[in-house]
């Protein structure tokens, strides 16, 4: 589908308020009143039979009779006559509707059904809906308050370059509203309600695309079409527009608090982890994490790196940043000799030159315009070891607080790398020191916690638009087969060992040698030009879980051992299921002193294909240490998705073992991510466990494979 | 040594200041002038042999020449004379003095020279020294401000009940200045510096003890005396009193920056943490949390349990209630049966009744004073299922707030259940509802976040306040072996696992059974005795390590084995420490079929005796998975200790295994805190590693141990 150009519906040249009522205070009063007393400049079209104008509006009593086709419909009728009201907006041409109305999907299956006739509806008729269920939306810029409740009642919002969408009408305007409070401008609002049409990834699209919005921001609390984030969130780091989100049901009760307020089921946390991580989206968890990222990325500066200095007149507030600057993932070098020489030359002896840097309250108390406070900031700003600075105030005030605002303010102007400052004085003792560097855009905290923290979200950010372009130059590895596509379009179900890794080899990742037996002499014969040791297995479609049916036995050294493992598997898979079909006996090459990790597939429509690394047994089941990436997964990315697990420290080689090298592993994933994309209409889950890693050659192959077909007929419902 | 009493120090009836200037925007000038200005009723004494006078006030040319005995000396001389200064303030009989100067441990080791005389001659003279290197104190009712720097030329802060000590002048300042400006009321602050005299720990004291004081907060970046904060956080929770810490240094880059700082260094952070955790010492990350938890505890209402219940005008506020309370460690039960029929027949069919209930705006919308809100609440308040009871009111403002804060006020008196409120409307648009929750006490946050962190804090500190209680009735193993004690005092350096492991068994922890043989045919025969299969180690008091050293062979069968085993691990044994004596073989029982656990004592002067528990392998050493708890440990905290491991999982029985029962780990950690205790001069660590815990009895079995005995040459120093 082509994605929809939203332009008209924040900016329509006119708008039909349907089931508009007459009490102006009542839900379905206010969005007249509130576009009306915000001084929307388009024509307004309140529809309700009953009445002939509103508030001195001239009111229609059917849609069809609206002297022209309005951009937007405001639908504000009951939820059962919602779809007829949309079909009527349809047939009149109407290409937006917002719909108020509660009583859908968030009540259960009888609202559910409702909402799915007003989905048919709405893509019948081609109308780009937004809701139901939802509080409206405000253009700021163009003075379009087309909503209700306490935030559309108020004094309009200042304007600026922060656009949001959110899954919670109240709860999204309510915190809209703080951040405003606290001096945050915003460009334009939706509420998005249960999403039976536009969903918040067409905002998020649509604001990525927006010239006037310069941050993005998404209150979440599942996407039903998570997988586009890969895509808007590329879109974004190419354009260096930070994505912001609040993404809630993080936890069992908040995910089970989110489906029954919006009906929406969230999805695997770790999954959506994986895919802010990937493209750098940046989570927040609270109001004020929203304000202080917002006004660091407005600052317009991105460091070209992560290693910071600080340089405090607080011993105390240097430790403070130390500790939340290493948690937000910045480094602190030493600085460069020369520095400390010319430093050391200004400083007290007292200071200490070692970063964070606590060059003690005298510097910072140093009358105005006096060198020093200048010279110690330029020498630090021009360290080529540093790649941005943290100035800490403490609480100086007064007009020692302006001067120092002033250094800071012209210090800026001349330089490329980021200053973020910290500064506890009270707003009431060193406001034109906050003024100064207000104007000036530059990002002040009164907090260390605060501070480190946005400077780390910034610099998270630059480094991830470099990684994107650097990621754009590694090659992708793209292996397209259509014959294996073809094979399986038409089943359903499992698909076990011996086929699924002989679907491996088709794009290029080694397995066990193996081969099917059907009786003993065959097996003999296999295992003879095989080599011993072999490891044997039950070959049937019909038994998934080998070794819970007693269907493996590893280590077989000797023909007469082998004999008695066959009939022994043949034995224990029929007792455990009478009624599967066997197929055979697998006899298979034992790969000895390596070490084991397992790699999967997870494939839905919701999120589409994420390649999953671990290294198996306990790491995996008991320690749930397991990292994602979505495809296409290149090299570089794969190395990163084994380093950031625990489990990497084993495959180092802890505790006196020998390490192994993890280039076999990447470059399976990077195989593994291209089958992924190739059979992605095909696959829901794929597991390789184990993949033995050989300690020599690094060389990776798949010991076993289990391929979980997708549910065509679901995908087709 | 007994505890000083601090009243005359915050509270001197006579105050002299020594080295102060005629400058008083200068440091030494400014605590004359800010005790002035702040009207200390108390007489002031300015000590300079340069002046007769300081802004109109009589001056002294020496100490000695003080018309009576001042409570307190302020010490602002240089460094060098530092010690001088307080020999005479020694012989002059002052009690306390605060010491301003810098120049002492945070420059390196010429200043801890110097700082070391410091201590001496206050010991010598019984002086209470604060600092070096501090900035000062507050006393806010008694209007005592003896200190420099920005927080004391401002307006006094409003008085209040809580009181703080800082291991960071500037930044404790700043911090308690932000906090007040947000509206906290403070009592007692105290910058404590280098500390060499009084610690961060005897203000703690004196504030749990003090009447007035009903919050404590320390701002640290390490304890040298962090043993006693067992002692004063259990009198804390005796009192239902809350200490709150900003702890720094919680990374590698904090703990080098507060090295560099105040010359601490710090300790282990998960040494801290567990002391923290042990007496529920409330950690803050920024000085929100300081002010909202502190708003929470002032509330004064303790919940009796952990389930809350959230009722909210907006779905997503109860959604990003949900996770925060669940990441705080509350619980969300459902409503009892018969309040969700009462409240189905007052709320809106659209309302979710899935605690966070969802109830919609239209409640909140009603006109004050008719039903429905009132009686909503009424019917949750008395929800039997639940013992405390988050209000969120979105965005709610104006008269309609008013009256919903009128109602929560009312039904707060009523009720022994807390109430928090989580509103996010505008304070100019709500400042009349603000104000009613205000003057009750009753806690307001903006966001969900705070909201839920808050009432978080308050509801593990009641939990811990009653667990301290329970905790008080549990026995408490007390194992006293005054042969042991005497037996390892002279000794040094370690002490290896035949004679570690007597000791074990002295405080009736279980071994393995063993015994020395000094030749092969000895060795035959204790086997005999005992039963193949057997181990064998090499026995020598030179060799800690006894697998790098080749001398341990496990599984030994036979007689013919056993021999071949014995010359081996000889041979081994002499080829890797040739000079180590070889004190024989150690024959031991093998035990097989059973889970390996690790137990320790991690014993400091710093910290006291903590035990440690771990499942050992991967998940010590890579995953550092391990618990902590500080002697004396019940059974209850030894089970508790064993499940806050990840290793808990798999002791429980991971993929299939059979778990094994843990009480004989409980119980065998109990005996080592008892021994912990009994041989807390003697011993500096002591390892079981394994501790072999039977599959069928779950008998635990020390399998080796290892002490570190504790360096008396260096507890003399």
């Amino acid at each position: 589908m082509t994605t929809r150009n939203l332009d008209r519906l924040f900016d329509p040249r006119s708008v039909a308020v349907i089931g508009a009522s007459q009490d102006l205070t009542s839900i379905s009063g206010q969005p007249l009143a509130h576009l009306r007393s915000h001084g929307y400049r388009g024509n307004i079209y309140p529809v309700n039979p009953k009445y002939t104008a509103i508030d001195g509006v001239k009111t229609y009593s059917a849609i069809g009779e609206l002297p022209e086709t309005p951009d937007l419909a405001l639908i504000l009728v009951n939820a059962a006559r919602v779809p007829g009201v949309l079909r009527e907006c349809g047939e009149k041409g109407i290409s937006f509707a917002i719909i108020f109305s509660a009583g859908f999907s968030e009540i259960g299956a009888e609202g559910a059904i409702l909402q799915q006739r007003v989905a048919e509806t709405a893509k019948k008729y081609n109308v780009g809906v937004v809701g139901p269920n939802c509080q409206g939306m405000m253009n700021i810029p163009e003075n379009v308050y087309a909503g209700f409740g306490s935030p559309f009642k108020m004094q309009p919002f200042r304007a600026g370059p922060v656009s949001m969408v959110s899954q919670s009408g109240g709860f999204g305007y309510s915190m809209a509203s703080l951040a405003e409070e606290a001096g945050l401008g915003f460009r334009k609002i939706m509420s998005i309600g249960n999403e039976a049409g536009l969903t918040s990834m067409d905002f998020m699209e649509h604001f990525v695309d927006d010239e006037g919005t310069k941050i993005v921001v998404g209150y979440i609390e599942g996407l039903q079409d998570a997988y586009r984030l890969l895509e808007v969130g590329a879109a974004a780091l190419a354009r260096k527009k930070p994505i912001l989100v609040w993404k809630m049901g993080r936890t069992e009760i908040g995910q089970k608090a989110a489906a029954s307020h919006t009906g929406n089921l969230g999805g695997q946390s770790a999954l959506y982890d994986a895919l802010f991580k990937q493209k750098c989206i940046i989570q927040v968890e609270d109001v004020q994490d929203l304000i202080d990222y917002s006004n660091a990325f407005l600052y317009g500066k991105l460091p070209h790196g992560s290693r910071v200095a600080v340089v405090t007149a607080s011993g105390g507030a240097g430790v403070a940043l130390a500790d939340q600057c290493a948690q937000s993932g910045l480094q602190f070098p030493s600085l460069a000799a020369q520095t400390i020489k010319k430093l050391r030359a200004l400083l007290p002896a007292f200071s200490s030159l070692i970063n964070p840097i606590d060059a003690t309250p005298s510097l910072f108390n140093r009358p105005t315009g006096s060198a020093g406070l200048r010279e110690v900031f330029q020498h630090i700003l021009d360290d080529p070891n540093i790649d941005s600075l943290i100035v800490a105030n403490s609480s100086v005030h007064g007009a020692l607080a302006t001067g120092i605002a002033q250094v800071i303010m012209e210090l800026d102007r001349a330089t490329t790398k980021p200053i973020f400052v910290c500064w506890s004085a009270r707003d009431a003792l060193a406001g034109d020191a906050f003024r100064i560097l207000k104007d000036a855009k530059i990002p002040c905290y009164k907090t260390p916690t605060r501070c480190g923290k946005a400077l780390g979200a910034v610099t998270r950010f630059a480094l991830a638009c470099r990684g994107q372009q650097a990621q754009q130059s590694e090659e992708i590895a793209c292996i397209e087969r259509p014959a294996v596509r073809a094979a399986l379009r038409s089943r359903q179900g499992m698909i076990s060992e011996y086929e699924a890794k002989a679907y491996l080899r088709e794009y290029g990742i080694c397995t066990t040698g193996d081969a099917v037996a059907s009786s003993i002499e065959e097996a003999r014969q296999i295992a003879g030009q095989m080599g011993y040791p072999v490891v044997i297995k039950i070959h049937s479609a019909d038994i998934s879980h080998k070794t819970e049916a007693g269907g493996v036995r590893l280590g077989i050294s000797s023909d007469a051992e082998l004999s008695a493992a066959y009939s022994g598997i043949l034995e224990s898979a029929r007792r455990h299921s009478p009624q599967a079909r066997i197929d055979g006996v697998l006899v298979q090459e034992m790969v000895r002193g390596g070490a084991e990790v397992i790699l999967g597939i997870l494939n839905s429509r919701q999120f589409g294909p994420a390649i999953m690394f671990g290294l198996g047994g306990i790491f995996t089941e008991v320690l749930n240490d397991v990292s994602f990436r979505f495809a296409p997964v290149t090299d570089a990315m794969a190395r990163d998705m084994i380093a950031e697990t625990k489990a990497a420290a084993i495959l180092k080689g802890a505790r006196g073992a020998p390490g192994v090298d993890v280039g076999g592993i990447a470059s399976t994933i990077v195989k593994l991510s291209a089958m992924a994309i190739d059979l992605k209409e095909e696959i829901a889950e794929l597991d390789i466990n184990p993949l033995f890693v050989l300690r020599e050659s690094g060389e990776a192959k798949a010991g076993d494979a289990l391929i979980s077909l997708a549910d065509h007929q679901a995908a087709r419902a």
